[in-house]
């Protein structure tokens, strides 16, 4: 159980006792059954793109969907037909003529819009499906997809509607003979009356407007309902359409794409957010649940919801900027080498990017990019935090990449794994070459690393160092003399580790001090996703494995041999018997170590200092 | 001179390229000097509503603005008398007409939109002042904050519409006649074809698009021209009824709120992300640009400009989320107050925000706070990365607080100065309560110790241990014998400094090493902002200083005294002696020393990982 309740759900609660006490309209009653609705049913439902549900009120007392149904038949029209040939049968301006109006075009008999009977008819006859039976399966199939759960038919609702919809039946002809429908219009009208009778709950409609708000996908199932191409076509006809003669005002006042019906139900949508269903049956003149509008109105004023009131997206991609002179891999470099990293590492541009990636959020990277252009040749940009990418944010990248190709510079993709349409994007554009053109990472830290070995290998003419080390290069003997090194050496025992193999592992006890012969080894941490992260890497003429042994706490990380590598290792006993026999040579050993952690130290401070 | 061309730019250039050779339509002529144009014009810009400003082909080339006047006018009317007086006047259907259709709503004579001339008319003649000519010359001001740049008429034009419009004149007098207008109709149809006859460019245009998409702040001057509450209300206007009776077809396929005008321009505005400018004076049948039209949708499909096309926002506030388990304030802690942290720190929970805080991007840490409630007892929330703020934001994270306060949680709000609509939220709701009930603090650092510190002092009974030590009880000095102690501690020399003093200063050659006997003190860095940043504060029995010592670079901090302080200083002098007078007193201090920086390493990666 809960331990509190969420202040959005106290919101919809104020808002329910308040909108409760209004009284105004009438139910309806042209369909029969509608009429025995109670007029004090009412129930408010949100749920968030992110599949969050807060409800009040008879939010679980079903009814029937009626006219709400034309959006989402109208999508699944456009599903089965495209939106071209769709667009030949119905088309999709305004009337500003009431719900029933006929309004078919002059000439073509095409009804104006999908959200009048006319046009709701029109895209039933566009459902794909042979027998009337095998449509209305497929309708209660997307329907289902979109609410969450199976729905069926309100039969007595249904027999209602048929035996009293003498002036839908005259629109089905009149279709008919405009070959607006190309079949039997009788069954296509029957098939309207059904989907006008499916029973839903408030609840039902708010997750439908949620998965038309998340895109198409449900956002408690995870399951496609619609394309995502044919989302801003369904919202549009609902943005401009949806409340019958009511639409200006409505986009004026409240902005969101919206539906209602006559059994008193009314949903809206804000693309990108919620969804929102409010069930309560009394009418307005215009066919509109009057706490319905009510709601919703209130709803977009204290939760600025208008589809038009946007606050600025530049810099809201924009994660972390960096260069390589700020903060560097966890590659641990000698003092030269890190000299040289400090001096030039701005070459090197990180962009850590985060959200979702459109056109406009991406446009200040790419000015970032034009304006630095002298100033960096490596851009490094990782997509880890990056939730979403429209195909504009991937033309822009493809655009960008060949920016940076032609003078010779690098431009490193990393962690676009869960990003399959930028793959996809690049590979349509640079075909085979895609590989070769095109860097991609999956870790962040190795990408730093390849720009920074690339660099200071330009920077050193003859290349990276050597891979091997002798114990007067060693750090930790730094200022060691040739006697005191010929002291100590004799202590080392010497050991050699295939590539890849586990030199010290995580819990073991720290029982040696290594010294780094020859190759690399990486320091690795387990991580909760159960894929190691590298904390450090060391080169020829390093220690490592001396925090352990400081504190006598057992081994935090495993090391690994990213090469064949030979240590010598200086055993803890060893180490611990310096101090009386050596102390000298013990006091030189205990300041390099110092002044190595002390290095340490300041690189882990700085790099913190460019999370601030 | 920029080193390379913009992909935008290159962009817009193959637009422009592509679209040169549409060469459909036909200059206006029904005003005579109209049809002076070059029907070969053609311009495009883009401005976005970070003040990026992209543009080829003619965007300098001057053209009267025309019916693109219309919103900016119908915005300046509603500041000039709210929303209520102006709905009375002008209504805000579209009407699926021509844009000189009259459209007068029966009965009343209200026009039924601003955007044809009828009601373009009647808003002109709700501009506040005294003259013709002070109207105009507030609506050129007016104007001009929208371009950012002095605007002035085309007189040529202006008579050529004036000698014309006999049409407009007829709408005026019958504008009268219903009272919608309440002066000499003459005068008001004079300044509706002035204001009509202001000379832009194509750049001009995109600049006062962007200033709407920018909540109504020029996004390159920072000046404010028209107030942000009645953006939404001129973007509905324009994406209701801104294309004549091209209305639902535009929104279905571009779906920006758009203004044409019959010089040739159009308008469009992506709220939030960008305006648009397109100058081309070929129009079609309907009035409208051809190129201009050509270009918009292009524009909207290659860029995913529709306004109904939003990806999921939900998470996109979330900068980072931890528990003072996973990383702690810069206060460096005891051995013992850190192992409680480590245990209890999950009771600390904080979130760092970032980018625009909405109720739907909020809701997702509500959900947070409300699952968790048993979890934690603090709550911090950082908003030094939050861009914007709405009400609706406000006033959720105020019922948040009235849910934490009640049972005896904290709330924390950090870094909210430039955010100052949260605060007169919650003076407005908390009143004179706000100090006691609201804790603000300007440093994520401060806020965060303050936290430790009072779940501290409920763990520890007796509270935070005494600000008092001595020589046996300094962590550097532990290991040492009674006899080593007395050895060292007469080289010990004892300072005070008083409440504020600076005890270390930056760039200053380190001389001795600091054990602090009483007080506290923090190592501070100046950082680009100005105000300095605190890196660590040290309480009694620890040390500080070392790290510039041991590798003997200049001190890299100031430490500042917190509260009146008295320390022992080691002379580097005496450290060094040590070596060679008592060699295993210096082993231990060595070691002590490794393990303290070795423990602030440690310290220092874990932080690090929460970055991760």
């Amino acid at each position: 159980m809960r331990s509190f309740v969420s202040p959005v759900e106290d919101y919809l609660q104020e808002l329910h006792k308040e909108f409760a006490a209004l009284k105004d309209g009438q139910i309806a009653t042209y369909i029969p059954e509608l009429a025995k609705a109670s007029p004090d049913w009412f129930g408010i439902c949100l749920v968030t793109a992110g599949g969050a549900v807060y409800e009040v009120g008879d939010y679980l007392q079903p009814f029937t969907i009626q006219s709400i149904s034309k959006p989402f038949v109208y999508g699944l029209a456009l599903e089965d037909n495209g939106r071209a040939t769709v667009l030949t049968k119905v088309g999709v301006e305004p009337t500003g003529d009431a719900f029933n109006s006929i309004s078919l075009d002059s000439g073509t008999g095409r009804p104006r819009n999908p959200m009048i009977n006319a046009g709701a008819i029109a895209s039933a006859g566009l459902i794909a499906g042979k027998t009337r039976l095998g449509k209305l399966r497929r309708l209660l199939e997307t329907f289902a997809r979109y609410a969450g759960r199976e729905l069926s038919l309100d039969e007595a609702v249904y027999r209602s509607e048929s035996e009293t919809g003498h002036r839908n039946r005259a629109i089905g002809h009149m279709l008919r003979n405009f070959d607006i429908l190309d079949s039997d219009p009788t069954q296509t009208v029957e098939l309207y009356f059904q989907q006008c009778s499916i029973s839903v709950t408030c609840r039902d409609l708010a997750m439908m407007a949620a998965t038309l708000a998340n895109r198409g996908v449900n956002p408690v199932t995870g399951k496609q309902a619609i394309r995502g191409e044919y989302v801003e076509s369904v919202l549009s006809v609902m943005e401009s359409c949806g409340m019958y003669d009511y639409a200006g005002e409505w986009i004026y006042n409240i902005g969101m794409p919206a539906k209602s019906g006559v059994a008193g139900g009314v949903i809206a949508v804000l693309p990108g957010q919620l969804g929102i269903g409010v069930f309560s049956p009394r009418l307005d003149s215009r066919g509109n649940s009057v706490r319905g509008i009510a709601v919703c109105q209130a709803l977009a004023r204290h939760l600025d919801l208008h589809v038009l009131n946007w606050p600025r997206v530049g810099q809201t991609s924009l994660r972390l900027l960096f260069t390589a002179a700020q903060m560097t891999s966890s590659r641990v470099r000698t003092i030269e080498e890190a000299r040289l990293l400090a001096e030039a590492g701005s070459r090197i541009r990180v962009w850590q990017l985060q959200g979702n990636l459109t056109f406009a959020s991406l446009e200040p990277l790419v000015r970032d990019a034009v304006e630095r252009f002298d100033d960096y040749h490596y851009l490094l940009l990782d997509f880890k935090r990056a939730l979403t990418l429209t195909e504009s944010a991937c033309r822009l990248l493809y655009r960008l990449l060949q920016k940076l190709t032609e003078p010779g510079k690098f431009l490193l993709f990393v962690n676009v794994g869960h990003l399959p349409a930028l793959r996809r994007y690049m590979r349509a554009k640079l075909g085979t070459r895609i590989s070769e053109l095109l860097r991609t990472y999956d870790d962040h830290d190795l990408a730093l690393e390849w720009c920074e070995n690339h660099l200071l290998s330009t920077l050193l003419r003859g290349g990276l160092p050597d891979l091997r080390s002798s114990p007067q290069d060693y750090e930790l003997f730094a200022h060691l003399s040739a006697k005191e090194l010929s002291m100590i050496a004799p202590r080392l025992k010497r050991r050699s580790f295939p590539q890849g193999a586990v030199i010290v592992r995580v819990g073991d006890q720290a029982r040696e001090l290594f010294f780094l012969a020859h190759g690399k080894v990486s320091v690795m941490v387990p991580m909760n996703s159960g894929i190691p992260k590298r904390l450090a890497t060391f080169s020829a003429g390093m220690a490592f494995g001396e925090m352990a042994l400081l504190d006598g706490s057992p081994r935090a990380a495993s090391i690994i041999a990213d090469t064949d590598v030979e240590c010598d290792l200086l055993g803890l006993d060893d180490f611990e018997a310096l101090g009386a026999s050596h102390p000298g040579i013990k006091i030189k050993l205990l300041e390099n170590l110092c002044l190595s952690l002390t290095r340490k130290l300041r690189k882990s401070n700085r790099d913190l200092s460019v999370f601030e």
